[in-house]
């Protein structure tokens, strides 16, 4: 059975905090006709503070897409390895021991991606299978559990390395001036996850059922416009209200594997923005509690896209209150809008 | 078992032969130092013509990343979809049958990729995973079997859906003057295929082992740098000479499948020169013969990156020569520098 073991986290020392940006919004944007909801909308998102791999001066300076690409390799080599040592570590598995590499990132992009530079400098086997994914957005770290799940189906004895490297400051565009936009400034932050799904053995969430779910016809709503400048993020004003019609999906996965989904005792969830979390509470029947792993990612670090969902693990482990055998569901949302979900056990074996 | 059924394949109507290439290379490069070593390696390539999207004299006009993002994106949706349905047509299934779609793309950027809009459109299910790769390059097509064999190892009874969309000529870049750059810019060529993986039934490759392999510390010999003007391709000259480090990890994967890699009846390759294809023959004693397929779609379309393979393999399905049980080899390479390798059968049961 696979088994995702304690995420590694790291954010960068650069902190910016939701005051600052809502003086920064005021500074930059003065003039601005919708100044007030932008400011509104970054006080409603709860995030305290954000960190950042450059300080705020210079992710506010576009220096071109060429410099950014090289800022995010660099950045990515100096701060990657530190993670996945770690998150081997707490798996108690060496490099030798890993078969595949999900590496998800959509804040900037390599190829090869870093999965190449990672097996040379790390020791990984030759061998090791490389899955690189930029296009599944915030949703990917929900996508990578799930894919490495999918694996450790195939090859039972596999264990799976997932990295997920986020610089969302490399996205910010300053010619970028819709509310969307403004709001997006202040929602997203910086942060690197790693964690190993382990084949046999491992403490954590044993991954039993994973599904995706697509809501019709809302291809565009979360986007990248690709131009000179890079990548240009989109957000329509209705992704807010998309978890209406996502509820379903997950109630019904919950009710293939014999579960009630309002029920359950653990959720993971992607952060997108608190009112992902306010309206998952509502339409799963769940206690706003049930959610605090993802809120404090959300307070704490903002919403750092594919990580968020490792993160707020993280948390959970941090607070050991999982039982063995208690249930629970990982869900990461995204561009598409896709969800992608997980259902697991948390399995403690005796020492 | 999962089978690997005949690819649909299509190559646009715009068509460049190598001596317009040549013609056009004096044309743009007359006073350029190596003009007649770049000359000889475009002649060298063994590509008589390519496809191109657009007429070669738009091609050659820089119109910018958004443009070309745009571009990007209208063609995919013009193409993709007939390339799709006569795949799924060969497999003798409906989009409805699908649970996974894998679609690799290196040669433009999109988020969400084609997934999303391929299952509003096509009418495929709402909980069809979506596995988008873009930073395997060439090695993705062979990457693509290679995940799809595995995810029908995991659900026995899924297919898989795999599409390789690859508009070369979007990654034109003027400004590239390089030796390496003035040879891609003869040998690369844009073209569409897609296939499916069976998980029941079918007729075609049926897969049995696979693996990838990274030639050590020469992540950067095939890379993308990403500036204001798009990906910018960048072959270092030790390339084609990987042959030789790489067919070890061939013959020792034949083996473990107690298969001799130099004996077998088909062989279906990444066609990224003709120096690749000639030195592997060499490397697994493998007459030039066997690899008619590859040289085929070189000479016809160029290399057409991550669609190479399933091209080729195509041309096997038309020739009709595989017998069942015949057993062969699929190898895709690409960045890293990365070989994704499959070994399987021929199966065509009873009619």
């Amino acid at each position: 059975m696979a088994v995702l073991c304690k995420p590694a986290i790291a954010v960068p020392d650069h902190v910016i905090t939701n005051e600052e940006t809502l003086d920064l919004a005021r500074r930059l944007h003065g003039d601005h006709p919708q100044l007030e909801l932008a400011l509104r909308l970054i006080k409603n998102t709860g995030v305290r503070k954000r960190h950042l791999i450059q300080p705020i001066e210079v992710v506010l300076e576009h220096p071109g897409l060429a410099e950014r690409s090289l800022v995010f390799e660099a950045e990515s080599k100096a701060r990657v390895p530190a993670v996945v040592s770690r998150a081997l570590d707490q798996a108690e598995l060496e490099p030798q021991q890993i078969d595949l590499i999900v590496y998800v990132s959509c804040t900037g992009f390599m190829m090869p991606s870093l999965t190449a530079w990672l097996i040379n400098k790390m020791g990984f086997r030759s061998d090791t299978r490389q899955l690189p994914i930029a296009q599944l957005g915030c949703a990917a770290g929900g996508a990578a559990v799930n894919r490495a799940h999918d694996f450790c189906a195939a090859y039972p004895d596999a264990n799976v390395l997932i990295v997920a490297c986020e610089f969302c400051s490399l996205c910010y565009q300053p010619t970028d001036l819709g509310v969307g936009s403004l709001l997006s400034n202040g929602l997203f932050g910086d942060g690197i996850a790693a964690a190993v799904v382990r084949g046999e053995g491992g403490t954590g969430m044993r991954l039993e059922r994973n599904a995706s779910y697509l809501i019709p016809n809302t291809e565009d709503w979360i986007s990248y416009a690709v131009r000179s400048t890079g990548f240009h993020f989109q957000l329509d004003k209705r992704v807010p209200g998309t978890m209406e019609p996502l509820s379903p999906a997950l109630r019904a996965l919950a009710e293939q594997h014999q579960w009630n989904v309002g029920k359950l005792d653990f959720y993971i969830i992607h952060a997108g923005g608190p009112r992902i979390l306010d309206d998952l509470s509502h339409f799963l029947e769940v206690p706003s509690e049930a959610f605090r792993f993802s809120r404090a990612t959300l307070t704490e670090y903002g919403n750092i896209a594919s990580a968020v969902v490792l993160d707020a693990l993280a948390r959970m482990f941090d607070e050991q209150s999982a039982l063995d055998g208690h249930h629970g569901l990982l869900a990461g949302f995204g561009p598409g809008i896709t969800a992608e979900m997980s259902l697991g056990s948390w399995t403690a074996p005796e020492g």
